[in-house]
């Protein structure tokens, strides 16, 4: 499979195939709050974006050769080598005496001088592979004067020219952080980043889709086809499945989207609707009735991980949770004593929420802190939660006549099964445009701008690749009590057309069984199957 | 993906194609217990085995029309509405007016008299298809005189010449008692098994591998691989994996084989060796240990979903508090009181070892029984018992300066995520070719028989299709303390090819990362990638 996988060749946009010339827009501006932006990036503000269209001449720029050096930032998503080969080859083709240097485990090793040449042999060996073992990731973040300052050595030493940094939200702002500091620093050094996430939240105007998202999200739904394949087989057990995706609910969607389950949960419906954790429990209780009235006793039922924190009534008592865990006033490190400790301290309207919850998420929700003082979400097993307490209120209506049926869950969750599979044809060939996009970024003295492709529902030869600053995607929030210059975070729109799709069909998917089975990513075979985009992609950019 | 799968003709062998013949082989004998096994099966004892071979005139037999009934019984594996269609093409080229009828939601649907009629357009929307719901599954045994009466009504209303009942061991241990039945009572119905389960047990000098085994494997595998590469991206996490497949431990090893995992528990060897469930931790923890010596801490290990019944201290105790619990001679219900009452009770030995589980085992071990007052293996989370008393024990060689590293583990249950996948080509093909065999010898009068394919290692034209007597494959065993006729159940010979092979390497694939990623299951593209067989049917089969 990764040997036959190896000789797939990524399609290209036409504007990155042969002779390439540079397109220059109109002056940008930042999402929000432009004057500060200005001010803390005076260099990199307001720069246009570019597009790189097919030229009848070989462009001049980018001849001269040089050195490039490039970083994998944060959690995996499948693609991350092709950005890497699509880089590589680009700069080769450029000029085949250029060089691209990986730094290890992340930009830690840009800060330690941790780095291998990428020469072609270790480059062929990824092609087309999931993963980021190339040279591992990290989640250091640049955001020192001293980081920099120790970069910008190694850098030196290593003669490159430009850096491109493959991260999600967080790690393009620090990108462009960096970016802003060498020039201010006429260190004549270039920064360069790249779109990645497979939790699908790093989008806006210029940005269509992160890479990782598509790939991602058809793992997950082949699962969730074939337990929904399983549970329609057998009729007898309610999955209750939570999918990977930190805040938002992309991924939860998406997979709704492609696989029609009878319930799936939208954090950011919940937070605007104001429901309370019962409110969840009690519509899923409902759902389970009524399909046991058709006899139907099984169903799917998506969960996103984040969930938990857009539930107002739980994100208040997380808050004080946290905040009198932090002051340290009890003595006791059995759960039971800390309970009972927090349950004399709470205030009222969070002591009632807190008493609500099983026992055994309310020790969950007590436990061990992470380094920040905050309870870590990703331990709290939502899915479970969730069971429980439905099977509980069922137990209540059976008692009062409104149910009849039986109830039975499994419980799944699913992340590390899709951040490294192998890319689809999709992120295969978006990634691959990336990487050859950054090296034309780079060829074309720009710095600060982030590679992207757009027009991505028509055939790749019809892709426009070109640059867009950072800077333009940027506002201020609050992070750690200071107001921070960061990329804002797409979370789920519920007046856009994914959730408007979802929301047309939900009821009809909760009472029948309209399950669809996507089966597992397909790489070669017909092109609807090969080639198709996500369902979230192709409702966002349809007119 | 269905509506491209749909098209695809399933390979038939040779012996399928055009005008089929049988050729007889000598009368058989059951593998052990023949005077008994003779005794209970006086009519369809020492059959011979049949072989289908192409043949220059049509056969004069089977033109008569007739009615077949087809019965899934048990859990979902890939492929089961591929033996239907291939039943369903088999019986209308006998002769178009032949009718095929599934009875619904397993046995139980010949007993209550619930069927549908298969159609054409029934048969299209499934083929290819994984699950079981074409007309759904179930766990009814078929053991009562009163059940083959009750089936004998409706099989005459409905004139079916013959049932097809596609399961596992038991399945067809009862399909034989069905058929020696039905011949002994002359009512003229034929019974025909075949052999179906993802978990591998079902397999003998005459059934080459059980159908659903190859698909479960690479959907398993697949996942494996890819978490194999975020481990070895991220390089911060040991991933405990449990894997279905009840007692044998044929998935965990044919996955271990696809994917060279640092560890895989064989719960046949800890058995054969007498492990306690602290040698295996500490197996384990020496191998975390190797590892951070060379700076890697994460590693992948495999557990059978079994194991625990394989220790043989954990099997003593689970007898005794088996034994125990039923006497319900404790008064309190809380775990803690029924613990502790417990180990007032156990045996010396017993006690030992209760004492060493983690608390939340104890307690899962102490749960509610099923019907029968046995402990519901499935609900132990054996990934996590052993991950925590890996934890502890590190701790412990920590503190003994044995021990420089991080240990941080995530765990996996996968199952119901293999069960219904849409069927590789290699379980697509066979699956379609033992419903032809089936139609085929049903259309030679044949009763009490499995439908089988062998040299399935070959390319499909060359696999030789026939029938084998269920007899032949009986043995006696205690079962609920009475002696029964069962097909004896295939464990993992310690012996055999695909174990010695995981051994020769085991020790490589410990210390060093040989991940191997097979990425998901292709069904268009290289034949090489796409008609793949089991590592452990090549290993078995080879020379």
């Amino acid at each position: 499979m990764q040997v036959a996988r190896a000789a797939y060749q990524p399609k290209l946009p036409q504007g990155l195939k042969g002779n390439v010339t540079l397109k220059e827009g109109e002056p940008t501006q930042s999402v929000a709050d432009q004057e500060e932006i200005k001010a803390l990036f005076p260099n990199t503000y307001g720069l246009p974006l570019v597009e790189f269209v097919p030229s009848d001449k070989a462009s001049e720029s980018g001849k001269e050769p040089m050195n490039v050096g490039v970083i994998l930032s944060g959690g995996q998503a499948p693609g991350g080598h092709n950005v890497i080969s699509g880089l590589f080859d680009g700069i080769k083709r450029l000029n085949p005496a250029n060089k691209l240097y990986g730094f290890l485990l992340g930009p830690g090793g840009l800060v330690d001088h941790k780095y291998i040449e990428l020469t072609s042999d270790i480059i062929d060996e990824y092609r087309n592979t999931g993963g980021f073992d190339i040279i591992g990731s990290g989640r250091t973040k640049l955001e020192e004067e001293s980081q920099f300052e120790s970069g910008l050595e190694i850098l030196r030493e290593l003669g490159i020219k430009a850096v491109v940094i493959i991260g999600g939200d967080d790690s393009n702002t620090n990108a462009c952080v960096l970016a802003e500091y060498y020039l201010a620093h006429k260190t004549g050094i270039q920064v360069i980043g790249c779109p990645k996430t497979i939790d699908g939240d790093l989008k806006n105007d210029q940005i269509e889709t992160s890479f990782g998202f598509d790939t991602a999200c058809k793992t997950y739904s082949e699962l969730i086809g074939n337990i929904e394949r399983d549970a329609n087989s057998a009729k007898k057990y309610w999955h209750f499945i939570k999918l990977m995706g930190r805040s938002a609910s992309h991924i939860a969607l998406e997979c709704a989207l492609e696989t029609q389950p009878n319930i799936c949960i939208v954090s950011e419906e919940v937070q605007q609707k104001g429901e309370t954790l019962q409110d969840i429990v009690d519509n899923i209780a409902q759902a389970v009735a009524d399909r046991a009235k058709d006899g139907n006793n099984f169903g799917i039922v998506l969960i996103p991980e984040g969930l938990i924190e857009f539930i107002p009534s739980i994100e208040k008592l997380i808050a004080e949770l946290n905040d009198l865990l932090a002051s340290k006033e009890y003595a006791a490190d059995a759960p039971a004593d800390r309970i009972e400790w927090l349950n004399g301290k709470l205030s009222a309207a969070n002591a009632e929420v807190f008493k609500s919850l099983p026992r055994a998420f309310a020790e969950q929700l007590t436990g061990e802190r992470d380094p920040h003082g905050n309870v870590q979400v990703s331990l709290i097993e939502t899915e479970k939660l969730l069971s429980q307490m439905v099977a509980e209120k069922l137990k209540q209506m059976k008692a009062e006549g409104k149910y009849v049926g039986k109830f039975a869950a499994q419980h799944h969750f699913f992340g590390y099964e899709g951040r490294c599979a192998a890319p689809s044809n999709f992120d295969a060939d978006y990634c691959y445009s990336l990487g050859v996009s950054a090296s034309e970024l780079i060829a074309a003295g720009k710095t600060g701008y982030m590679a992207i492709v757009k027009n991505t529902t028509a055939p790749a030869d019809q892709w426009k690749a070109g640059g867009v600053p950072i800077t333009m995607m940027l506002n201020m929030e609050k992070r750690n009590g200071k107001m921070k210059p960061v990329i804002r975070k797409a979370l789920v729109e519920l007046g856009g057309k994914p959730f408007k799709e979802f929301a047309a069909h939900r009821e009809e998917w909760k009472k029948h069984t309209c399950y669809v089975y996507p089966g597992p990513i397909q790489y070669w075979g017909p092109t609807e199957v090969c080639d198709k985009t996500t369902e979230t992609l192709r409702l966002e950019q349809s007119k």
